[in-house]
């Protein structure tokens, strides 16, 4: 396959790999947000949340915890964002699920996205298709 | 505890619960950055990545996968980000560890972070101090 994620897990091509284990690896993101910013990858191939099975998702969830502190105990900073960009307008470009661990600083300038309000009426209709969807009563 | 995350899962105050099982809930964002912006998070009180324990991040995540499938399934669109703000300077507001689910829809003009080059042997570097922490080797 031709996955560059799937050529860095199988040492095919070189990366700065900071960390691996049985299931996955964490590398530095050579475009990075911030100093320091991590990709967490299943070792498997999977395009997205969708393809890859819940016990996967636990291992890449757990490595990214240990990624995280590990850059905040080395680096002394408080704060991290994690990012997962699923699918292609999410801003998915590799088509191999991974986290971003993304070290955050005051005053570095990166800013969240705008908050938005309902109109009166539309949160109700929301909450009632997607319990019915999600199977909640 | 003072926590409103904490009251919105003994359901002491009122919210748009989209999802609900042993260990997690999920509910919409009153002040959505999209329609159908989610917020999931454990039912014990975690303040953040570092206090939650692997398996209640495992049931967290996979809450992620459910309502991130059934915002896709339920509203057709394709995409959507995951985003946890680990840290006040992450942009972490509520102090209970929550995960966002942002439904992502073509031309919604949400920009991800600018990313930038490291300077030459900085990769390197960052690489041997940080597979040193995490006992790689």
């Amino acid at each position: 396959m031709d996955c560059i994620f799937c050529k860095i897990v199988n040492k095919e091509i070189r990366s700065y790999m900071i960390y691996e284990d049985e299931f996955t690896v964490a590398f530095l993101d050579i475009n990075p947000v911030s100093h320091g910013h991590t990709l967490v990858v299943p070792k498997k191939h999977f395009m997205n949340m969708e393809e890859i099975p819940s016990d996967e998702l636990c291992h890449v969830i757990e490595a990214v915890k240990k990624v995280g502190g590990a850059l905040k105990k080395t680096f002394d900073f408080d704060s991290y964002n994690i990012q997962v960009n699923n699918g292609a307008t999410a801003g998915q470009v590799i088509e191999h699920l991974h986290f971003h661990v993304i070290p955050r600083h005051i005053g570095d300038g990166l800013e969240l996205w705008p908050q938005g309000k309902y109109e009166e009426g539309i949160p109700e209709e929301l909450t009632n298709i997607l319990r019915k969807e999600l199977g909640q009563e």
